[in-house]
C-alpha cells in the first residue's frame, strides 16, 4: 500500500516512526515547514529534524525532540558573547542546520538537502519530503499583534491567547512536485496526530492543495491529538479554546472534517463518536496515547487497517 | 606610549598578550585576515580568534589556539551528515563564527564585529583591529598549483614545500582607517614573533602600507620568531628554506628589513648580530621563547624599551 503523511511536531514524527517501522518502503512523509526559522543565520527547521532524528532513532527519547547525547556547550558560549538565547540549539543539532544552512545558500532546495541528511541517517532518500520549498510562515495574532511562529511558540513558552492563525505565503507557494505526486499516488493519506493549526493546516493551506483534494483516490484518516480535553502536548487545547472550537477530538473534526474521511480519537473518547459522526466522518476508537515504538507501530496499524 | 602590534597566529597572540598586560591602554593590535576563510557558510577569522581568546585568557593553554575546556560534538555530528572534516570546530568555538557570520551577514564591518566580541571578551573596543574589512586570500603555490591557506594549513598540515606565496586582493585593499590612525598614533610599531610570510607581510602588502610606512614616526621593532634554525611553530623553516632565504633570525632579517629599525632575536643567536647589523638593522638580544605570561610580559617589555 502506498502511504503519504501529513505530520510535524513530536506526535506526528512518533507516528511517522510507527508507520515506517511497518512499511519503510512506499511511504511519503510531508512534513510542515511553517514554523522553519532563520537563527543567527542558521536554517532551522524543526518539524523537519523533529522527524528526520525520530526515525533514525536519533532523537532524545524524553524531550521527543533534539538529539540524544546532546552537549549545549555552543550556545552557552553563544549566551556570553551575547547572542540571542531563548532558542536553545545543542552541539550536535547544530550540525545538521549548518549543513542544511551551507546547502541552501549553495541553491540546493530544502527538498534536495532533506534528501541527503535521510540518506546519512540510512534513511530512504523519498521517504522524507518538506510540505514546499518555498518560505511559508506560520504567524499568531495575539492581543498586541501578530507574531512569528518561534516568537509565540518558544520564547513566549506558547503562554498567550491565539486570536487568529494565518499561513503567510501559502496561497502563492505549491506544494513541491514530490508532495504532489506522493499524494497523487498514495493508497492511503494519515493526517497524523498533530497540532492542526500549527502542522496540518499550513500543508493544507498550500497553493492548489485544495483542488488537488479532491482528485485524490487515497482513503484519508486523520489521528486526533486531543485525549479528552487535552492535547498530548503542546498548547492545542488553548488554541482550539481561543478559536472557538470545542477543547476535545469534536474539535479536531470540525476543523479537519472538509479533508478527512476517518477520524481515529483515543478510546475514552467514544461519548464524542455520535458527534463526529453527524459531521459525516467515520470514526474509529483506540487508545492514541504513544509511549513506547509498540504503541506508536499499534496506532500506525490502526491507520492502515481502518 | 601608543604602542601597535602587527601580528598573526599563536606567537603573536602571545606577545600581545604580554603587551596587553604591560599596559592596556594605548595599545591596538593589528591583525592578519590572511587566512580567513568560510567553511559551512561560517566566516571564520583564525588568527583574530587567537588574540581575542588569548588576551581574554579563555585559549586552550596546550596548543595555544582554540577555547579551553571544548568539546567536539558538533564536528563529530557533521563528520557523520557528511560535512567537510578536514577543519575540526570546537563546540564553543562554533559560538563565535556563528555571532561573526551573522553579524557580517547584516552588514557590519569585521572590524565592528570584533569590537563587539571584545566587549563581550572583558577586553577594550579600541584593541582589536582586523588588517583590513575587504578580502586578502593568502594563496601558496606548491608543486601541482595555487591553494588556499587552510588548504596547505590544515588540510595538507603544511608537509607541501611552499614556491610562492601572495596575497590575493591586498593591492587593492586598504588596511582599516583604525589600522591606519593607530599606526600613524604610534610611538613603537611592534611586529609580533609571526610567520613573515603568513601573517605579517599580508598586513604589510595592503595597498597604501608601503607609501604610508616611511611616514610613520614610530620606532619600529620586529622579535623574530626564529630561535636558531628552528620556528617555535608551524611551517616557517621550510618556508625560509623554500623560498630563499637563510633559515635563521638572518632570514627574518632579509624579509623585514625595509619594514624596521630593530629586530630582536633570541640571546643564543648572537653570532648572527653582525650579519644582521650589516643589513642596517639594529639588533636585540633577549630569550624570545614565551612559556608562560612571565616570559610574555618580559619580551613584550624588551620589545618597549630597546
Amino acid at each position: 500500500m502506498q502511504v503519504a503523511v501529513l505530520a510535524g511536531g513530536v506526535g506526528g514524527a512518533r507516528l511517522c516512526h510507527g508507520l515506517y517501522r511497518l512499511q519503510p518502503e512506499g511511504l511519503s512523509l510531508v512534513v510542515n515547514t511553517g514554523d522553519d526559522f532563520r537563527l543567527h543565520g542558521l536554517a532551522i527547521s524543526p518539524d523537519l529534524d523533529t522527524v528526520l532524528y525520530t526515525l533514525a532513532e536519533w532523537a532524545n527519547p524524553v524531550q521527543g525532540w533534539g538529539l540524544r547525547d546532546e552537549t549545549w556547550n555552543c550556545a552557552q558560549q553563544l549566551t556570553q558573547l551575547g547572542g540571542e538565547s531563548w532558542f536553545r540549539l545543542g552541539d550536535r543539532d547544530l550540525a545538521t542546520h549548518l549543513f542544511r544552512t551551507h546547502q541552501l545558500d549553495q541553491g540546493l532546495s530544502l527538498t534536495r538537502v532533506m534528501q541527503q541528511l535521510a540518506a546519512r541517517a540510512g534513511l530512504p532518500t523519498d521517504l522524507l519530503w518538506p510540505m514546499c520549498d518555498g518560505q511559508v510562515r506560520t504567524k499568531l495574532r495575539l492581543s498586541e499583534g501578530w507574531v512569528d511562529f518561534q516568537d509565540y511558540f518558544v520564547k513566549r513558552q506558547h503562554t498567550d491567547r491565539v486570536l487568529q492563525c494565518r499561513y503567510e505565503g501559502a496561497d502563492q507557494i505549491p506544494p513541491t512536485e514530490g508532495v504532489v505526486t506522493a499524494l497523487l499516488a498514495a493508497d492511503r493519506i494519515v493526517l497524523a496526530p498533530s497540532n492542526p493549526y500549527l502542522s496540518l493546516l499550513p500543508i493544507l493551506s498550500l497553493q492548489g492543495m485544495a483542488a488537488l483534494w479532491p482528485q485524490l483516490r487515497a482513503r484519508k484518516v486523520a489521528v486526533s491529538p486531543m485525549i479528552g480535553t487535552r492535547a498530548v502536548k503542546g498548547p492545542l487545547a488553548s488554541l482550539l479554546d481561543s478559536l472557538g472550537h470545542p477543547v476535545s477530538s469534536l474539535g479536531i473534526a470540525q476543523l479537519l472534517r472538509d479533508w478527512i474521511d476517518v477520524l481515529i480519537i483515543d478510546s475514552g473518547d467514544t461519548h464524542l463518536q455520535p458527534q463526529i459522526e453527524a459531521l459525516g466522518l467515520q470514526v474509529g476508537l483506540t487508545p492514541t496515547l504513544m509511549k513506547d515504538t509498540e504503541d506508536r507501530e499499534r496506532l500506525a496499524r490502526v491507520t492502515l487497517d481502518v
